[in-house]
């Protein structure tokens, strides 16, 4: 297998490969948080993590094959979704859980430089639109629950009151600069919880 | 007045100034539509424009200026609200615009870089929030008819509504990567519409 010609950001298997890339992400993820993609910095990463400059462009090549392998990695680790025994309920803990993450001091500039990386390259977007399918997936038996208690009409589709509840929150990290708070996390549960009570999402 | 004392992408008046402000800016919006904020270069903003490197580093110092002033300059420019004379006609004809810049060639990947340079740039950021604050006020009144024409309860928030009918469309632009299609439309309208009729934007 010769290195030079995997594509940006794949990895093989072994120990040291590992442990190279962990450091190597978690740098990317610090340096993102702090100063946005604009500023990433392979050269920079290098140094932080403590890693061979030749070995970090040889993996990643480019800050976009960088932020692709980050979301790879991010969407590895799942949230567990919610059991509470109602959709209101379950809701409203996916929605404080994604504006927990939206307003985390690393966590909400982190996901602004990761979606801002996404709007200039192709396999970066495909990593992001990776990412959120995967934390769809994991939350969606909480809209199978719904529709097994009654509670929600069947067929409706579960990534589509997920995104919902999700939405007015991004809308507001990423266009309108609107507060994320309370007020904010109830609205967006409750108004995805009438729509697809109503079969809006069905 | 010294122009080197100016804020980044503030303006002089005069016939002058107007036009190179105007043809830098429709250049500078191609280029973002073309390649997206990263790969923004005054220096090429300057030579396909037609006008002196030295007043577009002078005027717009950076390319976050150049993206602030075209948010300006975009705020200034206002799409009129319908008049349906139903709050479900006016939702979904809001959410047809929407759906149709974010879908359109030019404007889609247009306000995808804007939006990534508002990430990483408070100024920009500022700028964009104060572009989307214009559109939901020239909107906010479709919302204020249907209050009086008791569809929706008395201090419904406006661009809470609003909000709600675009959030669903950006989120699939910018983070879930799904169709932005009739149906998206459609859902996007009406669960704006049920949520508002059950008072959760008072």
């Amino acid at each position: 297998m010769d290195q030079d010609t995997a594509a940006p950001g794949s990895l093989r298997p072994g120990g040291r490969t590992a442990r190279v890339r962990e450091s190597v992400l978690r740098v990317a993820g610090d340096l993102l948080a702090e100063r946005g993609f604009a500023a990433l910095d392979l050269t920079e990463v290098a140094a932080r993590a403590e890693v061979g400059k030749t070995t970090v462009y040889r993996r990643w090549r480019t800050p976009a094959g960088l932020v692709t392998d980050l979301l790879a990695e991010m969407a590895e680790s799942s949230l567990p979704h919610s059991n509470t025994g109602s959709l209101r309920g379950d809701l409203l803990a996916n929605a404080r859980l994604v504006a927990k993450t939206l307003t985390d001091t690393r966590q909400g500039p982190l996901f602004r430089a990761l979606i801002a990386a996404a709007t200039g390259d192709e396999a970066t977007a495909a990593a992001l639109h990776g990412f959120y399918r995967t934390r769809l997936d994991e939350w969606s038996p909480v809209v199978e629950s719904a529709v097994a208690r009654g509670e929600l009409p069947r067929g409706t589709d579960a990534h589509a009151v997920l995104s919902a509840v999700s939405a007015p929150l991004y809308y507001r990290l990423l266009a309108s600069g609107a507060a994320i708070d309370d007020a904010a996390v109830t609205a967006a549960a409750e108004a995805a919880a009438l729509a697809a009570e109503a079969g809006v999402f069905v």
